[in-house]
C-alpha cells in the first residue's frame, strides 16, 4: 500500500484528538505535522502536503487549496463539511471524506433519555431527593407506552429512534422524503407531515438542513402541532420557523426540547431561555465513549481505504 | 348481582382517592361511608359493615375484625397488605384482595430513565444549559447498547425491564428463584446470582422482600459486584446488607441508584446522603397517570368480581 508523504493535522492542537490516536495516522504517512493555520511555517509545509486532516468547522477554501498543489486528500473528523469547497477540491482531483453514522445509537438513546426526563420529571425528583425531601406528591408522570410518536425524517437516527419507541410500546408514525418499505413492514406507519404534526404526542425531528428542509415547520404547521405535544429537536433550529415557534411556546400548550447547538443565535437563545416549556441541553447527544471510538475508527478507515484505492465516505 | 349493604372507605379522607372514583363504588353498595378510624361513630358503623376498603399501610388486626361481625370483604388499594391479619380474616370467611401488576410499564420505563440519566448526565446537562452554559466539554457518556445488564428477579417488572434493555441492544442476563423458559427463548440468559453480580455492568434488583430474600446481597456478594457497576434498586433496601453496601460505596467503584422508600431508616438515609455515588429519587417509579388508572380499574374490578362470585386478586 502506498502511503502519504506528509500529513498536516490542522488546528487540532489542544483539542479532543489525543496523541495516541495520531499514532495510527503515523503508520500511514512518511511525516505527520500537528499544526495550526496561524503558524508562520504553515504555508510552506502545506505546499509539500498531500493529506490534510481537519475537524468540524474547518475552513478549506479555494485560496487554501491553491496553496497546496500536492494535496490529494482532505479528511473531515465529523459529519458536516460546509466549510470545505468540495466542488473546487473535486476539480483539483482532491478526495474529501467525512464521517457519518457513528453516533446513531448515542443520539437515539439520548432521545429516549430526554423524553423520559420530561415525562417523569427526573431532574427535579433527583434534586429534591438530594435535598433530603422524598415526598412524591408533586409527581404524576406518564409512560411512553401507548403514546403516538411521530418521527420526521427516517434516516439512520430517525429509524433507530422509531425502533426504540416501538419497543416501549408506542404507536410510531413517520414522515420522510422517501418511503421506507422495510420500516413500514415493521409497523412504523407512513403519514403526511401535516397529519404527523396534528396527531403525535411526541415529535422527533431528524432532518438534515438544506434548501428543502429549511423552515419545513412553517408558520402554519407550527400552529397545527397537537396540543400538549412534546417536540424534540436534535436537528438544526432552521427547520422551524422561529417567530411562529415562539408564538406557539407563548401559548404554553407545547413543550420544545432541544440540544442547543451553534446555529442558535444569541438573540434566539435569549428568547428561548424565557420559556419554561423550552427545555435545553448542551449538544451532547452524540457524545459517548462508544460514538467517539466508532468515529476514530471510521476516520482512520477512510484514510486507509483511500490509500488502498477504495475511498469510503467521499463527499466530493 | 348482589350488592354490599354498607361499605366503609377507611382513612381515605384527604388522600389520593378522589370523589369521582368513589362514585363507581357507590354503584356497588347500598351505602358508602368515607370515614377515619378515629371517629367516635366508627365502631358502631363497622359492626354494620360488610365491605371495608383500605389503603397502603392500613392496620386491620384481629381486634378490628372481631368488631365487624358482618364483614365479608377487605379491599386493599395497593400491593402490600402486611398490616392485614389475612389468616384471621380467612378464618372468619373474609375475602382479602389487593392490586398487583398495575405499574409494570411505569417501573420498567423508570428504570431506563434512571439509567440514561446516569449514563448521560442528563440532570447536570439540563441545569447547565438552563444557566446559559452550552459547553459540552464535561460530557463523555456511554450507551446502553452493548452493556451487560443483569436482572435479579424475573417477575413482571423484572421481565419488562429485561425486554426494554434487550431492545436497546444490551446483553441481558438474569437470576430468579425459578427459571423462565420463555424469557430464555427470547435470549435472556440464566446465570447464577454470583456470576450475575460479578459480570453485569448494570444490575437491576426486582425482588419482593421475604425471609429468603432479606440480605440476599450479603457481605460477600456486595464485595463481588463488578467494578464500576451501576446497581439500580427499586426494591426494598433490606435485600442488601447495609454495612457492606456502605463499605463498598466508600470504595467509590460502584454506583447505587434507588427510589427512596419508607423502609430506609433516618440513620441509613443520613449515611447514604454522604455518598456522591449514591443517587436517590423519591419513590415515584410507579407514579404515572396510566398506572393510577389501571390501579383504580383493578380495585373496582376486584369488588365487582367478588360480588359476581368470581373473586380476583385474593390474598386470604
Amino acid at each position: 500500500m502506498e502511503y502519504f508523504k506528509q500529513i498536516i493535522c490542522l488546528d487540532f492542537i489542544g483539542s479532543e484528538y489525543e496523541e495516541s490516536n495520531w499514532q495510527l495516522v503515523d503508520q500511514l504517512a512518511g511525516k505527520r505535522l500537528l499544526m495550526n493555520k496561524s503558524e508562520s511555517i504553515f504555508e510552506r509545509e502545506l505546499s509539500k502536503t498531500d493529506c490534510l486532516l481537519v475537524k468540524l468547522g474547518a475552513k478549506v477554501g479555494r485560496d487554501l487549496i491553491d496553496k497546496a498543489p500536492n494535496l490529494r486528500y482532505i479528511g473531515m473528523l465529523g459529519t458536516g463539511y460546509g466549510g470545505i469547497d468540495v466542488a473546487y477540491a473535486a476539480k483539483k482531483g482532491i478526495t474529501v471524506t467525512n464521517i457519518t453514522d457513528y453516533a446513531t445509537e448515542s443520539v437515539a438513546e439520548f432521545f429516549i433519555g430526554m423524553l423520559l426526563d420530561q415525562l417523569r420529571d427526573l431532574a427535579k425528583a433527583k434534586a429534591q431527593a438530594k435535598a433530603g425531601d422524598y415526598s412524591d406528591g408533586a409527581y404524576n408522570g406518564s409512560v411512553i407506552k401507548g403514546k403516538t410518536i411521530g418521527v420526521v425524517g427516517l434516516g439512520n437516527i430517525g429509524l433507530r429512534t422509531a425502533e426504540l419507541a416501538q419497543a416501549f410500546g408506542a404507536n410510531v408514525i413517520y414522515w420522510s422524503k422517501h418511503r421506507k418499505p422495510e420500516a413500514e413492514k415493521a409497523g412504523i406507519k407512513y403519514v403526511s407531515l401535516n397529519k404527523l404534526l396534528a396527531t403525535s404526542d411526541v415529535i422527533s425531528l431528524n432532518l438534515a438542513l438544506n434548501q428543502k428542509t429549511e423552515g419545513i415547520l412553517n408558520a402554519k404547521r407550527v400552529m397545527t402541532i397537537k396540543k400538549g405535544a412534546i417536540v424534540i429537536n436534535p436537528s438544526p433550529m432552521e427547520l422551524i420557523n422561529f417567530p411562529s415557534l415562539t408564538k406557539r411556546l407563548k401559548k404554553g400548550d407545547m413543550t420544545l426540547i432541544l440540544d442547543h447547538s451553534d446555529e442558535i443565535t444569541t438573540e434566539q437563545d435569549k428568547i428561548l431561555q424565557t420559556f419554561d416549556n423550552c427545555v435545553m441541553y448542551p449538544p451532547i447527544g452524540y457524545l459517548t465513549a462508544e460514538a467517539t471510538q466508532l468515529k476514530r475508527g471510521i476516520y482512520i478507515g477512510n484514510i486507509r481505504n483511500y490509500l488502498a484505492g477504495k475511498p469510503s465516505n467521499t463527499v466530493s
